[in-house]
């Protein structure tokens, strides 16, 4: 792979102790174009802007994929990776719906890779420390005409990560906006299923809400994703999390901590979870906890949730199942720990 | 506003006889940022690539809008554009759904206004022939938290067309696949909402199907749009149409279809319309026709349908409702008519 390095490095200019998250990229950056029915030949080069034509699909018809992974470094110095294989089948899943074209494990895989270990200075060690990677594609083909297009850039870029603390998350559950359509794109990890979002979430923190829980469109009475992340419900003793379907995303997080809390003996349950259901759980008190679960985040601990205009406030535990699985999760992405499930890849 | 021309056009490169749709763009285009809150100095400029970073937010969460428009040139060689201030308060519409900042009309209307006249030559006479008109707007800020960017770009761009006879469309009524949700954005002209049909469509052209139909997601049996156009269909002598919705856009080369239509005394209802009812009217050869509209096209004839594994051959027409309507609005929108409706505005 064509590796074309910066003449010096932007890291001592990073302050790592107070990193926003999604702001800062490293130095590097993967690229691959794809034309004439074929992927080039990858390059890694200096981050920076590149040229698109004003009449790009992408900007006209939002063919665009992506992925969400972080890169994590133990105590001896090694950085590891976290089921990277889930990341690059779900992206070839999302090219699918969106009639882009597959890309291989090669490029994916090996140049995540590639990149990975060329920026490793970039990635710190300590628990809630990471690299986030993103992966992803757009459309670059020209002409306004409503067909896929037949030219396409693969890049990745990497951005130093702190673990937040983001204050009491407070959700709203939707009872007139959607995420997604049956039919529709939702279970794709594809730039239209958030640009619809910001509006709804707007509103929402508008009332004092930080995210809010999506339901199914048709009935809004099926819980299905908090924000940009699965959700989880504890009650009682049982974690509940829908079923993935064609409007919500196969998170690799989510389905990573139904194995964990599984091998914890925790009861998990996979099934549709109704808002009928939550609200009662709640008044009786067997509502326990609700947490999101995603790659930014990890899990993300939910205070309360309103719905039709009455706000239900979670009692205070001692013992989080969310920050629990959080911290086992955690060890296992930082190698501290034994990873019975095969989970991690050494770069 | 400031102007920067090219040094020479390259009009006389163009084969104005043999234009492809949407692939040919004129000499200049016109650009405004916006940032710190503000829209910034329209600037009109050589129409080329520009440069913009890998994370903006257009390329990873689809916030990005657009419109369709026309000009055309009548005899006297003046030029004319057909109600846009209507795709103006549509655009913005589209901007407060994606969370995106308002734009002027200063900016989009008489910033248009001064690129056609600029580009004037591009315009060709002669019912068909138009000059393609894309305002868009695309999230340029960077930084991959999901949140609405804080820089945004908005562009017009400009492509002559001819009218083109696409051969005949058969249409595949969608049983599965959808293109909008109930609380989605189904009804802004965003990216994001073109993307998840590229790939039903690409299934259905497989089949021998040059479009869907899009039916509402959650029963399949209102018939709400044709690829990317709104749908009309004529039982007896009455022209049907879906209401617009929060799924279905609110088409302007339709809302002046059903006003034309009405002032010609034909009889048009607009309410959802069940594909029970169009297979039954199919069958008792009360379905005369079916088209969509739209500003692309126009209006596009479609000659049968098919709907679950049944296809429904429309009968061949001598008095053709769909072309006598297109025929009139072409004669409008190049001022070949008196316009008693007020549509048109001289560039």
């Amino acid at each position: 792979m064509e590796i074309v390095k910066v003449n010096s490095s932007k890291i001592n200019q990073v302050d790592f102790d107070k990193l926003p998250f999604g702001s800062i990229f490293t130095d590097h950056m993967l690229v691959c174009d794809y034309k004439d029915g074929a992927w080039q030949q990858p390059i890694i080069k200096p981050y920076e802007p590149f040229m698109i034509d004003p009449s790009a699909k992408v900007f006209h018809y939002g063919q665009a994929i992506f992925e969400g992974m972080k890169a994590y470094k133990d105590e001896q110095d090694d950085v590891w990776l976290f089921r990277p294989k889930q990341n690059f089948e779900r992206f070839n899943k999302s090219a699918d719906r969106l009639a882009m074209p597959q890309i291989s494990e090669d490029i994916f895989v090996d140049g995540l890779t590639t990149l990975i270990d060329l920026e490793r200075n970039w990635v710190k060690k300590g628990v809630g420390n990471s690299l986030y990677i993103r992966p992803f594609m757009i459309a670059t083909g020209s002409g306004v005409m409503a067909q896929p297009s037949s030219e396409y850039r693969f890049m990745i870029i990497l951005s130093p990560a702190q673990s937040y603390y983001s204050g009491d998350v407070k959700v709203l559950v939707a009872e007139h906006f959607s995420r997604a359509a049956n039919g529709g794109i939702g279970a794709a990890k594809a730039a239209g299923n958030y640009s619809g979002q910001f509006y709804p979430q707007q509103l929402a923190q508008q009332q004092g809400f930080q995210q809010i829980i999506w339901t199914d469109d048709t009935t809004h009475t099926q819980l299905e994703e908090a924000g940009t992340m699965n959700v989880f419900f504890k009650i009682n003793d049982t974690l509940l999390t829908a079923p993935t379907s064609e409007r919500i995303l196969d998170g690799i997080t989510r389905k990573s901590l139904i194995e964990l809390a599984k091998s914890e003996g925790i009861n998990v349950e996979v099934r549709p979870v109704l808002i009928d259901e939550l609200v009662a759980a709640a008044k009786d008190g067997s509502l326990r906890e609700i947490f999101g679960a995603g790659t930014a985040a990890v899990v993300s601990p939910i205070v309360g949730f309103q719905y039709k205009e009455h706000y239900y406030e979670l009692p205070k535990t001692s013992h989080s199942t969310a920050l629990e699985l959080k911290e086992k999760l955690h060890h296992i992405q930082h190698n501290m720990v034994e990873d019975k499930f095969g989970w991690t890849t050494k770069v």
